[in-house]
């Protein structure tokens, strides 16, 4: 693999779990220079240059953009119409642009409204990991390590730009993937949207109980991993929700009916056929598991 | 702590991950002399007996419940109604029974019906443990430890019988607690029962899809623990799921009309009542699961 090259000057907007674990990482390859930081608010930037994440604060998009040679937008998505619209007079003909967006098609059509005359070096992307905690303080060089980059190019880009955000993802660890940008928003509607927004719900429902405290307390390790997600932070899952409502109503629609349908095994006590339900998913969720995640014992 | 009277003679019936675990407990706190296991298939007995779990077999009550101390009915709740049965002719009067299902007005239905004679050592409780491995080859020592069991005491039970079952859980390092056979499903249903049925669902929904493997090779962290208790025994939880259908039912209902806010939210793209909700839930889960889980770091 030849040398990946440099970043003498990388900015990252939005510096939380995501976008400052991928300056960690690429400060532990030892690929970037200075990293500057953008955000709405000082507080987390402030944190994150106490974290040795940045070693730079920017307040001003001309300022952040000069000279810069990667950027990386790790904002929650609802802010990329309005971080593109202030980026787009600052930013020069050779600054790559990528993001972390979990959901695609948005993304891009604010990259389209706002930045038409750079579409040869805004690479979308979506890197494919996250934690319940969120902020610079939850950030960690090793959060990409083995973790899937869903990288989905516009025909616009330059392949030299596409290959760089390969490079340099591939660089903190991750596995590189593309998709087309529908696909993706569809294939993470039902792996990720549904479940954070079913496992919300549920919390949902439970906290507003008159007895909730009751019900919490004899909650074991089950409702502990199923819920685990709905410790998500809120804004980030609203822009998700919000930008991919439309896959995300469909799979939705389409759990419903599974709901429907497993109601009316219940109504009827039908005993072997709800153990032909669960003996599908118990085959499935082991085979999926055990494959997926061979070196965590599935007994945690 | 008055020392506990040893168990001479331990009946185990279905020596699975619950009955096995119990039986090594007390075994490791050298509280049993000989353990006898009773199922109804072979091979899981031979398994457990090969493990050091069991002493001995039994293919017959009769024999296993002669000079009986206590009797762990342990087989998944569907059973309970045929056991009670069979055991009913043989039971002395001096051998406590106590069960682990994880419904209780189901079993103490099946405990009236059989054992009308024994009722005063009668004692259905429910551990609040369980993995999604099951088996006797899942079972350890361990299990129970800093864990709830939940008594249901029947009115006719003597005192002594239920302090008998209170303690030898609490020599497994269980936490005692005592509720109504009616709150216990109500309560299980709603932060066990449902959230197995929900996981059991999403996994079937996808897995019965065109493009699952497609799905699933996407599918992350947050899914491997959203759907954990998908996993489950098929059996066990089809028992459980008819047993307590109505107070799952009752909540599924809930769960629905949650489910229908939340796609009316979508619909409208109603941002900040999205955020409101996951918010809420957000607060509530992490608040619950710091508590609960204190030593476990939730990034796991």
């Amino acid at each position: 693999m030849p040398a990946v090259k440099k970043i003498a000057k990388l900015v990252v907007c939005g510096v939380g779990l995501i976008g400052g674990s991928f300056a960690l990482a690429l400060r532990e390859a030892g690929l970037v220079g200075r990293v500057v930081g953008v955000g709405r608010r000082p507080e987390p930037l402030a944190a994150a240059r106490q974290l040795g994440i940045l070693d730079e604060i920017c307040t001003d998009w001309a300022d952040a953009l000069s000279g810069a040679d990667l950027v990386l937008l790790a904002m929650p998505v609802g802010q990329m119409d309005a971080v593109a619209a202030a980026m787009a007079p600052h930013l020069g003909p050779d600054t790559v642009v990528t993001d972390a967006g979990s959901t695609k098609r948005d993304v891009i059509e604010a990259i389209y409204r706002h930045l038409g005359a750079h579409l040869a070096n805004v690479v979308p992307a979506h890197p494919i990991a996250g934690a319940e905690k969120s902020g610079p303080a939850a950030a960690q060089s090793g959060l990409y390590r083995g973790r899937k980059v869903v990288v989905t190019p516009l025909p616009e880009n330059r392949p030299a730009a596409v290959a760089r955000v390969r490079e340099v993802w591939s660089a903190c660890g991750a596995v590189l993937h593309e998709m087309s940008p529908q696909e993706h928003d569809r294939v993470f509607a039902a792996v990720s949207h549904l479940p954070h927004l079913l496992a919300f719900g549920l919390v949902h429902d439970l906290a507003g109980r008159a007895n909730a405290e009751q019900l919490f307390s004899y909650a074991a390790s089950g409702f502990r991993d199923f819920t685990r997600v709905a410790g998500s932070h809120p804004e980030m899952w609203r822009d998700i929700c919000v930008a991919n409502r439309h896959s995300l109503l469909a799979e939705l629609d389409a759990y419903l009916a599974e709901l429907a349908y497993l109601r009316a095994l219940l109504v009827e006590a039908d005993g072997p056929a709800l153990e032909a339900v669960f003996a599908d998913a118990s085959r499935a969720r082991n085979t999926w598991a055990d494959k997926a995640f061979p070196a965590i014992p599935s007994g945690e």
